[in-house]
């Protein structure tokens, strides 16, 4: 036993106790006659005191030791003079009669506080030390609890986690898969599992009942700044479930880990269907701890001599409550928000509501104060509110004026990272076109089962217009999972490949053996999976998952702690009968 | 909702309650007047009765059920006329008034039975049908309940479940890697992990102070029966212990585990060497439910007329009591068995011990009665045993005699698989000595620390006698686990490298994160790591870790349900800059 106790337990309750403590050396205050040291680990800090009177030679011994030096140290808890407060161990000390070194440690490359000095870059190569600061550790703390309480939940609700493999098979649908040379097998590959979608659904053909996993997941995608090629899911699969038993039963989870992590009462889950969330706030993530809905105005923009709004698909306007003071300068720079080039859009429309029922807006020589006065009551706008307008094609109009939703949002502090709001999003389109490849895809996934009523929309042609059974959950603006119904019909599946254009042998090819195993009693069956990085950063009002990933990859994917990836030998690649093609990517 | 109970909870206390149940059909049993179908589900079975009387086309539906139909059923709970005592819900039926037919079921290709007629392989195809058997069932309750009791057990311990990355990178030492090209990093590979060693290494340097996870694995072996290319870990690490605390925390969970899974009290761990263990049982993974314990004889024995005893290294046997009358066929049977290639002893010497202090042996040309009564007496035997004696080179011979004894416990019904004894084995050697290759390698890994009292021997060269501070936990014979203290010093770290073989820019080159990590104030620390698929198995008794993974792979490491590994495109191939080379293995 290398100690008695942590530095986060001893109190005033311990005082006169002999104790023994290890940790690292956060911080040595010299101040003549006494020196004092914060010795921290996992559990907390615990002050040492060191007195030059009464013992001068382990006073020294102390002052010789560096930041994050580890070390054991042997001694009596005393009362302290100077209390603090702010810690559980704030009232005691260590009188110190003994230090053991039990591994030195040269300067760290950056300050392990809170807000330490060390850049980005720095922090990921050091990984291991940026871990060592409290705000990186409560974070993989929350993570833990996040999972047992989950787990927890789950199992008392008699859900079977089960494993799933790892090495599994590459399916074109979808995004793309990281691969596994099989070296047993020339030629063939493994695929790691972009998520466990058909074992999940087989399971349920299998008779469990009710499965979750907490597993990993992978995709080979061009990163994003907030995405990683190996990321955590909770994957939950039920059999004879309908979509209201799945919202419902995920809707208590959520309301349960908030309350017992939080202590939050999150209990006011909204429902919107797709359409209207897209209607009323250009997103199909909508973050609703605010207002601000879309106001359509085409009705009250058009036929008159502006032709901007003339030849426009859709004009929609936000309603900026208490802006209307905003100045030409603080005006501009939304312009300029919504013409940046992820957003796109042309131009902005504004109108000021003054006192007295006037107005002053950029379009105020094709309208009239009447005409202005209207469109302010279409808002229910009052004296000194600001009112944004776009226009042009619907779809991204609706995106843009969502985007500029979410900056005033920013702007008049309605997204307090305090406060929760979750919504359903439900009665997604069964299928999305792609100009592109001038295709329709699933928009969740080929396996989602289309709404009963709209079944029959398959055989007319007109499949825009089938609904899912789908449904996401949002919580303050971010989708933190989604699911769906599933086919579990055979004849069905297989008009939902030929309708998504497999060939009746690709399909049979590729999803063959969940095909099959529809002709063994499949149960109606449906489940939903979470994003559980994202789940940990939603409930902290953190935007990066990274921080709560124990050791993240950079944007291009890799490790810069460990140099992952890098070369292998070649030994290696001729024993998996594969040589490298560095010329092909230059073409 | 699709049910208002399962299959598996209603009793007498439900009767005359309006219920709606869903499952599969099991058995229909038609008696004339009256029809019954045992529907299933994964919580159990409960019987559903049709009148042909009261409601003639109900029954004549219920008749043209097929086995593994799903259906839903409504009706009334009564009570029953034959109560099954053996079933929880056997004290009731459901009269029902109406089934929907949810899918139909082609009949399985094997029968959903306990006892089944399918075949291995044909199973495996079929492996979500054969998930529905009870005996594979209950495996999976198994293993998600040693999971949640194990990650519930840490948890209140303060172990925090930390996921470490699955893209990683290759090392050369260990076993062999799987990789996966990267695309963005053409020539790049990541590794999957063999097991999270580094990264929970890593943890402890950042101070997590106690970690596990239980998390899947990879290596890319040449599969023996009792292998998969994936399998999961309960692995484990912890700072400032000794190998002590170690052992002393991870008894207690598998005391925990096998009273809470089991409802066994398993308390009497023992300890033995690693020298011990071979010398008495002639294996690091003794199976300590019986005794049988190897006596050495090179005294008693060399020095006559024997040549073959005369030339041995060592001549040692065990004593089976009650079986010296076996017939000569039962004595050629053992004499066969350790002649067996696997186990390549040249000879069985044996003695069986008769009334009266006489004796009957396979030498008795060379040793007198009063020669094998000093034998027997060193035995401790009495009459009615056989001695069984084995010679040769000390290694080998000893690991051919346990073989024996393993094969005499059998036959003796030694081996008990209701009754478990757990040992841990200790004093590994550090290093082992590979004739193929004529080199060192680490018996553990290259990171495990020595004996402090051991560690100058690596300067005087005589490494062979470094003794690790190492351990293993075996249960009935079969290493569920195995750990040690690490080494947390940068210097010892680099010796032991040197000591490997690894140059000074080898070591850098492949374990340089963890080498300079060890800078920065690494505490010391060590940890565990169990087979979390073995554990179920040895929980259970039973041989094989296939009956509890959901979806295993098999001997050539495919997973023959989904036809993985398989082919990928030419576009995937060019995307990740590789090519095969199909040739290449025909050299």
């Amino acid at each position: 036993m290398y100690r008695t106790n942590t530095c986060g337990e001893l109190n005033s309750s311990n005082i006169q106790q002999q104790v023994c403590l290890c940790g690292w050396v956060q911080r040595i205050r010299n101040l003549g006659g006494m020196t004092f040291i914060d010795l921290r680990d996992r559990y907390g800090i615990t002050q040492l005191a060191f007195n030059m009177n009464t013992n001068a030679e382990l006073c020294e011994q102390a002052r010789k030791l560096g930041r994050e030096y580890v070390i054991q140290v042997k001694g009596k808890v005393v009362e302290r003079f100077n209390k603090n407060k702010s810690i559980p161990t704030g009232d005691i000390e260590i009188d110190v009669t003994e230090i053991n070194i039990l591994n030195a440690s040269k300067l760290p490359p950056f300050t392990i506080e809170d807000h330490t000095d060390g850049g980005d870059e720095l922090r990921m190569q050091y990984r291991y030390l940026d871990l060592r600061r409290n705000t990186v550790l409560k974070n993989m703390v929350f993570r833990h609890q996040l999972a047992i309480e989950t787990r927890n939940y789950l199992n008392q609700l008699d859900f079977l986690e089960i494993e799933t493999p790892f090495l599994i098979r590459s399916t074109p649908e979808g995004a793309r898969d990281f691969v596994v040379p099989s070296r047993l097998n020339i030629g063939q590959f493994y695929a790691l599992p972009q998520s466990p979608q058909q074992f999940k659904q087989l399971l349920m053909i299998a008779g469990m009942d009710k499965y979750f996993q907490i597993v990993r997941c992978f995709r080979d995608e061009d990163l994003r700044a907030d995405r990683q090629p190996e990321f955590t899911q909770i994957d939950c699969e039920m059999a004879f479930v309908t979509q209201e038993d799945v919202i419902q039963l995920f809707e208590n989870l959520f309301i349960h880990l908030f309350k017992k992590l939080k202590n939050i009462e999150l209990n006011n889950f909204e429902r919107i269907s797709y359409h209207n969330a897209m209607k009323r706030y250009g997103s199909d993530k909508p973050d609703m701890r605010f207002d601000m809905q879309f106001v359509e105005l085409n009705h009250l923009l058009q036929h008159r001599d502006f032709k901007i709004f003339n030849e426009a698909e859709l004009i929609i306007g936000i309603c900026a409550k208490g802006c209307g003071s905003y100045t030409r300068k603080q005006i501009d720079e939304l312009t300029d928000f919504v013409k940046r080039p992820q957003i796109g859009a042309s131009g902005l429309v504004y109108v000021q509501c003054l006192d007295n029922n006037t107005f002053k807006s950029s379009v105020d020589k094709f309208y009239t104060q009447e005409d202005l006065q209207n469109l302010a009551a279409a808002f229910n706008a009052t004296s000194g509110d600001l009112l944004l307008i776009l226009s042009g094609k619907t779809e991204k109009t609706r995106k843009a004026l969502g985007e500029l939703r979410l900056e005033m949002g920013n702007r008049l502090n309605l997204r307090d990272k305090e406060h929760f709001k979750a919504v359903w999003v439900v009665d997604f389109p069964m299928f999305e076109w792609d100009e592109e490849t001038q295709r329709f895809y699933a928009k969740h996934h080929p396996f989602t089962s289309p709404k009963p009523e709209d079944v029959a929309l398959l055989d007319s042609g007109d499949i825009a217009k089938i609904n899912a059974n789908a449904y996401d959950l949002v919580i303050n603006g971010v989708e933190v999972g989604g699911g769906s119904i599933r086919i579990h019909d055979r004849d069905l599946q297989k008009k939902i490949f030929r309708t998504l254009g497999f060939s009746e042998s690709e399909a049979q090819q590729q999803f063959g053996f969940l095909m099959n195993a529809f002709e063994y009693g499949a149960p109606p069956h449906g489940g939903i999976a979470f994003g559980f990085d994202r789940m940990c950063a939603v409930f902290n009002g953190i935007d990066s998952i990274r921080d709560f990933i124990a050791f993240p990859k950079n944007n291009l994917g890799r490790d810069v702690m460990i140099n992952a990836p890098y070369q292998i030998s070649n030994e290696q690649l001729k024993e998996l009968s594969i040589q490298i093609n560095y010329s092909e990517k230059d073409e």
